[in-house]
């Protein structure tokens, strides 16, 4: 990666040096190797990155990472636990016996061991390269991307054909006799992303009053009437990239204040839509919608339009750049959600959420299932 | 948590803090909240502790976490951030802030805001005290990784079910006209383990002679006569708690070699189960199985029993305490699992694993699945 060695160099160090599991997104971009265990990962400029694993993970990584790979014996850190027992500091003593005597470390490195480097080396910190590296994604990554959210297309139709096909008995939609529950929906959903290779937890399936609390989880029968949010991020179990998906629905009659509110923040999804381009700022995007809310008399308090309109997906779900108050300049290869949403503790919520890439045209949305609210 | 109390008041700390997303064990343990999103968690002595979330996880934390619950805004952060853009220099602002002049930090705290704080506190190093709590587990927490492992045994219990159901045709074992795929296997596993509120990413499931290669996933179908390693840990979508199985088994008729193998690693499984019990050595019940192998003519090199006899479970999939070379005393509430396997390139692989709890009677296996080889 040319972008960390002109890290490296700028700041006058032998080394980069990370560590951590691939649920670390930098050592999972870095190495695309998947591992539950933490390990060291080594970049020299000019040499090709390598990573200090076991010998049971040896031919895998060697298969599997694009990294070069070194075991934690030929690493000498077998020897070096036989007089430290200490983990962080064997692990410290390794990593300066194969960097050289300057470091930098990223802001996410344990501090263990970072701390123990300090009396070995002369240590500087990156705040955040490799995350400011992942936030423009390569034509192949966005390909991943794309391709989760063709399975969450697929899973969200299956989703809202299952609410679309339930009939109300006494308020309750109920199919085949039986009331449509959160934990089924969800788990329709979770099931159909296994089919295509990727995995959800967590799922939001919300209903009535709990929609209004853009992150409960939601429990029990769906009703007639109320609004329905289906909020799923899934990633694929190979690659480990992410997308990230919203539909709110309603089985039957909405009430007005309701529908309006739907109006709105569907109208503010297009907006955002249009107004993501390269070049345009978060900030700006942001308040667009903001102001369009506003205007509509909906405000952005402890109610109302509570969050940013939207982030980066990529190895993690949440990354950067940021569509908020706090967001800088959108550029090419971004991946961003948008995602308007409106909250009123007595009425509920509704939040619409696409993904997809900044381009030099504008949103380029992954997300191709339809917007439909009212279920007939 | 007492003992982290005596921790802080040992180090002479006015308080521990720790930060990431229930991802790091330590935080899922000390919070029991789930969330992507990395938040700091801070705790003194005789105080509950409490952890700094966004608005929007606000009333989700305070429902569901077992901490108390600031908002950053509360926490001041939103405050910091105006004049301090860079997110770990606020972090550690807010943090020293809220904790008092000396603190006690984990090992796994991030060093980006770790090496900040320790210009605006006194900071003691933590190498694992939430850790090594976290090795000896509640009745609660006992009961939360057996029922992962009911559903499991259930789990692995179809897996193998489609495995002797089939019938080879040319080598090939054959389902309702199909070849049988690992990919197939592990769908069913993880199908079945989403029935029971679960989750496993990255079941392996090899044939032939990849199953000498213990971490390798597998693909394609599943051969006649050949050994096939079922390992999966999943974890309970809901409490976080993983379990680890794995079963060896072969449709036909296994060659000599591989059913020797197959019943020393079955005699050596019983002998593991047998010696774990509280107050024995980790690493004399390795060495009794290592002994047992070499006495049945099996090494321990780079192919034989390559691996530790087993490892601690429970929010982490491998935690403290360990079966192997470097491990202590087991103790009453551990939860390990013995998992003795030989591998030879030549030939293939052989594991048979276990998860269970260590009483002063012994091995409280969690896994009620049997052992059976040869599949008729």
């Amino acid at each position: 990666m040319d972008s960390l060695d002109n890290v490296i160099r700028r700041s006058g160090a032998d080394a980069y040096v990370a560590f951590g599991s691939s649920q670390n997104a930098d050592i999972r971009y870095l190495t695309r190797f998947r591992t539950e265990d933490p390990f060291a990962y080594i970049k020299k400029p000019g040499e090709k990155g390598f990573m200090v694993i076991g010998q049971m993970e040896y031919e895998r990584a060697i298969k599997e990472s694009i990294a070069a790979v070194m075991t934690r014996g030929e690493a000498g850190l077998l020897d070096i636990i036989k007089d430290e027992p200490l983990k962080h500091r064997a692990y410290a003593r390794m990593i300066a016996n194969l960097t050289g005597p300057r470091i930098i470390l990223p802001a996410s490195f344990p501090y263990g061991i970072g701390h123990e480097l300090e009396s070995l080396c002369e240590v500087t910190l990156d705040p955040g390269s490799v995350e400011t590296t992942r936030a423009i994604k390569s034509d192949e990554e966005i390909d991943k991307i794309r391709s989760v959210q063709a399975a969450t297309d697929i899973a969200m139709e299956r989703a809202i054909s299952l609410v679309k096909a339930s009939r109300p008995i006494k308020g309750v939609l109920h199919h085949d006799n039986h009331p449509v529950t959160s934990e089924q929906v969800r788990s329709l959903i979770h099931k159909t992303l296994m089919d295509y290779g990727c995995h959800a937890i967590d799922t939001i399936v919300t209903c009535g009053k709990d929609t209004a609390l853009p992150h409960a989880l939601g429990s029990g029968p769906l009703m007639e009437s109320e609004p329905i949010v289906i909020d799923t991020f899934p990633a694929d179990d190979m690659t480990g990239y992410f997308t990230d998906m919203t539909r709110t629905v309603v089985k039957g009659e909405p009430s007005v204040e309701l529908l309006e509110m739907y109006n709105a923040v569907r109208d503010a999804h297009d907006l955002g839509m249009t107004l993501v381009k390269h070049g345009a700022l978060g900030s700006s995007v942001h308040q667009a919608v903001v102001d369009l809310f506003a205007e509509k008399g909906y405000g952005t308090n402890t109610s109302g339009f509570t969050h940013n309109l939207g982030h980066g997906v990529g190895l993690e779900v949440h990354e950067q750049p940021t569509l908020g108050p706090a967001g800088g300049a959108l550029t090419t290869g971004n991946v961003v959600t948008v995602e308007p949403g409106l909250y009123y503790r007595d009425i509920g919520g509704v939040r619409l959420e696409n993904t997809g890439a900044v381009t030099t045209k504008g949103f380029d949305s992954f997300t191709q299932f339809p917007r439909e609210f009212i279920l007939r």
